[in-house]
């Protein structure tokens, strides 16, 4: 009997599409021209049809507003970025449509994403005018606590974004969301992607000592790095897609081989999106590497890669059948699954459907430890 | 009864470590000086030492001769590249004493990729006289079918590179030496990563129709696309060590989705040492992708990612539990065992020793396929 009713479905990996006034509602007057704002812009090959709506920041434009939000469409129709609101299902940008659709899908809770900002906010990091970043960054946090979960607090799960460019700003920022209800910090998968010092440095000490005194997890979305999987410039954007897992595999090398969780012993991170059915053989992959290459190397001597996942580290899955069936190699307590609401490897609106297959044959203690204690506890998100 | 006396163990994957002379003995005299050669170079910070062994090629200077030939070595003195070929055991660069080592680590055949020219032989992709560079290519193959493999044509398997640079000399020199006894192209994992055409355009499609024609497999090493991951320039090289399969991931999925497999429907690639614990998380990702995102790309509409796997590819590993334990996911006829010798990833001498553990809880015949009788019939290199 896997998936019993009385399970919620908690999912760590949703998006939300910010709604047009988000910062025009929050920035002080002097910023309202420079601060993210929607407009319309007539589309030049189709000049009869209604015009795009379209982020400008700082003067320039980013024609994505939805980040592929496709749910509810139907795979042949993939592809083509909605280019309007009324393209997208207003639970993409509204929640308490949101939530219908989550009762929709079966889904209890969900942690959302950014959009516009991209998923760890670095779209204020490569900003020209840091104050009115700042702001930004802010603003999309009020957003996200007084707005967004304020809708539904049982159903919505606050994550929140840090001005990455200023490490105590990053700690004031934590402390003044976690006072008003954050519970999670999507921050970058590598920041030395980003130009930014890397996790083998002492640079972020003060912020994650941070997120360990508050007891917030990171939660490291693929991609948040800045790059992105690319075999040639010809290959189908299939292959990259496919291949965003290998961002998470890197970040979980990285981190497992750098000082973070030795100077950091209660942080705790999750990766977001990156799938799980990889994670045994990296892992016994970086116990080997370990046991043949750490003499020679600045890397901890005494606790193996493996011991120090099963420490820190959460994989997140939507649909990962062999991931599933190496449960007790990941480990019970590291598996957190995520329905990816609005984006294209979302199941929407048969999560819950999907789910019930997918845990056909997992024993009832187990599934609910996957889809709802693990990420209660984890984000101090009780019943 | 796993790995019983009587089962071969065949390795897809080992090194050789050019001898001195490999290309003096061969180039016409007016390239000897050009052409690739051992010069003695004093170091610098340790001068009482004496001199390393340095290769030489167009006036450059190649200090790397064995790639980290660290065979016999304990792992706490891993990390120094040996400077000399007094540093290394003669089996990395003499056929007969190789052999010795295999009946050592008891491996009946294997599969020998080059050192200085790189595993495809890139090195010769970037000189600048191109006459010289076909002729070195010549003459490591000849190297490898006259000499190394012809010192012991029962325990060593003709692998050849090819002249990257000019796909109609590729045809010519892949002819050639399978006239005289190649049985297998090491070729690169990625060309579009060496600034060649990529496996998405028809560049190639005259000489994997001629492989094809020959029966002859690739084998695409992992790191032949001149790419490691990387994370950030301070992270230890365990970082790099233990993401190698990464490259195998992308150049899998770069693979499914292009049209080599559709316009060359009997070629066979083979992914040198990257491992297989990752193959059923990649091939599940990619039809799950293929299900999605196929109809707005230039993808096969027919065939699922993991069938083409099924038909065209092989996974190779040394020591890879989880990937064992999934055989039946990734298919026993798609698995090749390794050795790696003399690099840090193998376990000689006790490469037997360790197969039999690793094997132990593995059906007869079902170690003899993966040990052996795959790697037999794919090299056509019967007992």
């Amino acid at each position: 009997m896997p998936l019993t009713d009385d399970m919620h479905l908690i999912s760590v990996d949703d998006h939300l599409v910010e709604p047009p006034t988000l910062w025009l509602d929050r920035l002080p007057a002097q910023y309202r021209d420079a601060g993210p704002r929607i407009i319309d812009l007539p589309i030049q090959s189709r000049p009869d049809d209604p015009p795009a709506n379209v982020w400008q920041y700082e003067g320039k434009l980013f024609p994505q507003i939805g980040l592929n939000a496709v749910a509810g469409k139907d795979p042949k129709d993939y592809g083509t970025e909605p280019l309007r609101y009324t393209d997208m299902i207003p639970g993409c940008y509204e929640p308490h449509a949101r939530v219908i659709d989550m009762d929709i899908d079966g889904v209890q809770a969900a942690l959302c994403f950014p959009s516009f900002p991209r998923f760890a906010g670095t779209v204020f990091l490569q900003a020209d005018d840091k104050a009115l970043a700042l702001l930004c960054v802010q603003a999309w946090n009020d957003f996200m606590i007084d707005e967004w979960c304020a809708a539904a607090p049982d159903r919505l799960i606050p994550i929140v974004i840090m001005p990455l460019w200023d490490v105590d700003a990053c700690v004031a920022e934590l402390r003044r969301t976690v006072a008003k209800g954050a519970r999670a910090v999507s921050f970058s998968e590598n920041p030395a992607g980003l130009g930014l010092p890397s996790f083998h440095t002492a640079h972020w000490d003060p912020f994650l000592s941070a997120c360990e005194e508050a007891d917030v997890p990171l939660c490291l979305h693929f991609g948040s790095s800045g790059q992105a999987p690319q075999t040639a410039p010809e290959a189908p954007f299939a292959v990259t897609i496919t291949l965003f897992g290998c961002n998470s595999m890197y970040s979980t090398a990285d981190l497992l081989f750098s000082p973070v969780f030795h100077r950091h012993p209660r942080l705790k991170i999750a990766m977001a999106e990156g799938g799980i059915g990889w994670v045994p053989y990296i892992l016994e992959r970086a116990d080997y590497v370990w046991n043949r290459h750490r003499f020679y190397q600045n890397v901890d001597q005494r606790t193996p890669p493996s011991e120090l996942f099963a420490e820190h580290m959460f994989g997140c899955f939507i649909d990962d059948v062999h991931g599933l069936g190496s449960r007790y190699e990941i480990g019970l307590s590291r598996i957190l699954w995520e329905a990816d609401y609005p984006h294209s490897d979302s199941n929407w609106p048969n999560s819950r459907k999907r789910a019930i297959e997918v845990f056909a044959d997992i024993p009832d203690a187990e599934v609910r430890q996957m889809v709802e204690t693990n990420s209660r506890e984890l984000f101090n998100f009780p019943r």
